[in-house]
Order: structure tokens, then C-alpha cells, then sequence
């Protein structure tokens, strides 16, 4: 039981702090230092936190940060997987009529991908069943979006993307545009489930909560038009398992989550492309951008 | 304006998060994450946290990250400057009849300091004026503490501790324990202002607040004994300007601020020290430990 006069030693010690940013010249940065004084001691009073558990959390940042590198983002993982990368998704792109919902962008994102056109392989070798993606580009009143660019990428067979790979191999990610129409198509290769990078401070956290590290199995997508808002986004494969254990970043829309058709191997490809006695498999993805 | 709809995608996310917690065997560890989570996200969506400034949060711990090594502690620094170690201290340290205050540990002590004893001299080359400390240490029932280890440190008069030298100098630490009667003196040098380590982000978030990094003059004190609560503390200076500035960690308590009482060039020292035409100062300090 904590005491009336502890309480406000305590509540007192939060006004100090708020009140040294009182002089801060940017407006939003005085909000934003203020209410995460606020939050962060609300926290500390709540839990009661002990000073081995404060020893516990400076080490854990200095270990994500030691594990932080060019190629590794622990911080990244660590908003992730607690839900803060989805929320300030959610807070910054607000349900706009039937608009396709926006979910997290992830750390394996590269810039300057390979251009393949309508029609066009992203996969370029990465190892997977091919999988057919069409759709259309449309505004919310039902209009085509012509010359939509839209950006693709996923991890192949093995949970890994090329950036994974340390051979410098750019493989299941490229770019195209939308037709005239707003259709657009592409071949990649089929998701599938794969963890998170968990050999680092989050993965052991992930561990200590009996939590997966797994992400259900997905495709990226970034769609860019000119008086649009931006669509970050995914699409899920309906039936796959780890939609019901949990996504580790709590990525998953119920909107986003697509049929992935089977096709027997000898079912002709809607392109003509030879796939010999493989089987392949197809979805379609309907993307509807908010107006900017 | 958010609507009923929007706030509930967004209770409804932190809901889920806290749920993937549901499993963690530790019920403390489960009791920290949830609540972790849920203030994490009352922040996010109190300010509506933009994907920008998501990406400076990320940017921001990335570099307190690549700052922190074996000699510097930026997530300490951090936690110091946002209030979060005081708060911490404030919950553990509840206030027990006239027992001393606590006040932040800092990230300059060290274990095996010199064994110095009653009347020996801490500073051992520190460079300052001559500073006589003396008390006691009593329970809070007044009955003396024999044999309580005082370990106490402090930076020189330019403003540095030993560690922040590169030359393995000790200076400006030792420990003695409390007589029969519960009295204990040394000599140090007199506390003056110094800054916290500010060239990293920390320290570019002080700027960007307006804030400044000087500490209020202190010097530190841990004073352990069997069956009492152990007590981190500082003394302050009467009369430094910085207490009015404020002090950039939020260790100030008016309990904690001394006299540090100046002794002209010539005044007899208590332990007939030869200090020949240097003046110093003498400050009291009587400790009361709680019960552990
Ligand atoms: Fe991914
Ligand atoms: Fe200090």
C-alpha cells in the first residue's frame, strides 16, 4: 500500500520532470518529450519497478544496441514485437472508406529494385511454387489508378530474403506499374511462415513469454500514385496455421488475408509461362488507395 | 478527431499485444510487459506518434547504442535525464520516519575504493579546495550505528571523476566505517557543478529541450550496515546557483542540502591537517538508516 504522502513525492517528481521541458522551442517535440515523461513514469509507478528489474532494462538496450548494425536492427524488432511499429501504423492511416488496410513495413525493404513489368517473375530464382498475383489499382469511388507504382517482396521457401543472404544475390522483390485499366499482375512464389531474427535480446524476451518469433506467411507490398496516400501493406495466405498461433508483429487485417489457389502441375499458366510438371499457385489482390 | 471506430482498431491492437503476453511463465515478467506494452501504446496514441517521428525514436536509441561501451552508459544517461532512475529510486526508497533520503547512484562509483578511515582524505591528489566532512549514522530511533561502511565519491573541481581520466589515477573515492558512538569524518574536496556526458544524443535532446546538462554540486554516498536498509545518497552545497537552475538528473531534495561552511586560510583544522594558506570548508552530515 502506498502511502497518500508517497503518492506525492512521486506525482511531484513527474511535474518536475515534465516542467524541465518547458523551455523546448518546437512545439511538438515540448508534446512529445512531455507525454513520454508522463508514460514512461506511469509505468515505473505502477509496476512498482525495482532497481534490479531498471538494472535489467538498461541492459537489455545496451545489448540490442551492441547486436545493431547495418544489416541488423534490433530496435526495429523490438517495437515490432511489442505492438508499437502496428499502432503507429494504425494511428497514422485511419480506416478511409473500403481504402486496402495498411500493415507494418519490416526491416527487409530495399530501395532501387529490379523494374519486371506487368506480367514480369519477382522471384528471379528464389526458391518457392510459383505464384501468380493479379489485380487491380482503383480510387475509393471504384476508378482505375493507371501507371500505380507498385513495389513487391517476400522471403523465399526457406524464410529467408536475398538481403538474408550474404552473396549479395537481389531475388523476391521488384517493381511495375499499373495499366491503363489499374490491372496489374505479376509472378513471385508462394509465402511461407518464417521467424523474425530471434539470436538477439528480443528473440531471448520472445523466449522468457513462451512467444513465437514466427510471422504468418506473407507477401509485401508498397503502392505509390500521385495524389494517394501511400499503401504499406501485405497479403496473407487464408489456411495458413500461423494466422491462428499469431503473427509476431501483430501485422494480420482479416482484409488482407487472401485465397492462394492451388494449381496442379499441367494447368496452363495465364501468361504461357512454362512451368514443365511443376505446380504453381494464384491470388488476386484488389488494392484500393486513399485519396493523399 | 479520431472516431469510435478508429479508437477501437487501436484499443483493439493493444489489446491483442497484451494478450500474446498471456503465456509468460514469470508472473512478474508478465505483469511488466503488459503494463509495458499498454502505456507504450497510451503514448503512441495520446500523440498520435507520426512515421517519422517512429523513425527518429529508432535512429535515436540506434545511436545511444553505438555511444555505450565499456566506459559509457548513454541508456543510463537517458534514464537519468527523463526522471525514469529518480522514479525508480522514489518507488523503492519510501519515505521510513527521519530516515535519510535516497537520491540517483550515478554512473560513476566504483567497487574497492581506498580504505581511507576516520579522518583520512578521499581526494588523494583530487584536485579543489579541502573539505571536512563529519556526522553520524543512527537508526530512527537516534541509537548509533557502529561500523557502518560509508563508501563516498565525488568529481574534482574541474568537474571530472578519476574514471573520466586516462591515466588510472584513484582519486575522489575511498571508504571508512562508523565509529562505536556512530560518528565518522574525512576530508574531500568541496562539491562544485559539473555536466553530465553531452555529446551524444542525449545531450542533443538536452540542447533541442533547452535543457542544460550541469549537475548540481554533490558529493555521493552509499552507506551499507547489517539489518538496514542500504542507502545511496548525495549531499548538495547550500547556496549553489544550479539548485535554482536545476539539476539535470532530478537528484535534488531539500533534506539532502548542506552547508558546506567556509573556512578562511590559517582556521585550525580538526585533525590538526596542515593545509598552510589554503582555506576549506567543513560540512555535517548526519545519517539515519531505515530498517531493511
Ligand atoms: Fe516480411
Ligand atoms: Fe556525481
Amino acid at each position: 500500500m502506498t502511502s497518500e504522502a508517497q503518492r506525492r513525492i512521486e506525482e511531484q517528481l513527474t511535474a518536475e520532470v515534465v516542467a524541465s521541458f518547458a523551455r523546448t522551442p518546437d512545439p511538438r517535440l515540448k508534446e512529445l518529450m512531455e507525454s513520454l515523461v508522463r508514460h514512461l513514469h506511469s509505468f515505473i509507478r505502477e509496476v512498482r519497478l525495482t532497481e534490479a528489474e531498471w538494472t535489467r532494462a538498461i541492459e537489455f538496450l545496451t545489448a540490442a544496441g551492441n547486436i545493431t548494425d547495418d544489416k541488423r536492427q534490433e530496435f526495429i524488432l523490438l517495437s515490432d514485437v511489442l505492438g508499437a511499429s502496428m499502432q503507429t501504423i494504425a494511428v497514422n492511416n485511419e480506416a478511409y472508406r473500403d481504402a486496402t488496410e495498411a500493415t507494418v513495413f519490416g526491416p527487409f525493404f530495399v530501395e532501387d529494385s529490379p523494374m519486371v513489368g506487368n506480367g514480369g517473375d519477382i522471384a528471379a530464382g528464389a526458391a518457392g511454387t510459383p505464384c501468380w498475383v493479379s489485380g487491380t489499382v482503383r480510387d475509393t469511388d471504384g476508378n482505375p489508378i493507371a501507371g500505380a507504382r507498385i513495389e513487391a517482396w517476400e522471403a523465399d521457401e526457406d524464410g529467408f530474403y536475398d538481403v538474408q543472404y550474404t552473396d549479395g544475390r537481389v531475388s523476391g522483390r521488384g517493381h511495375l506499374f499499373s495499366e491503363d485499366d489499374g490491372s496489374y499482375a505479376f509472378w513471385g512464389v508462394t509465402p511461407t511462415p518464417y521467424p523474425i531474427p530471434h539470436d538477439g535480446p528480443v528473440g531471448a524476451m520472445l523466449d522468457a513469454a513462451d512467444r513465437s518469433p514466427m510471422r504468418a506467411a506473407h507477401l509485401h507490398f508498397m503502392v505509390t500514385a500521385p495524389g494517394f496516400r501511400t499503401l504499406v501493406t501485405h497479403i496473407f495466405v487464408d489456411g495458413d496455421p500461423q494466422l491462428e498461433i499469431g503473427d509476431s508483429v501483430f501485422g494480420v487485417k482479416s482484409s488482407l488475408v487472401k485465397q492462394f489457389v492451388s494449381q496442379p502441375p499441367g494447368t496452363p499458366t495465364p501468361n504461357d509461362r512454362a512451368l514443365g510438371d511443376k505446380p504453381w499457385t494464384s491470388a488476386r489482390f484488389d488494392i484500393v488507395l486513399a485519396p493523399s
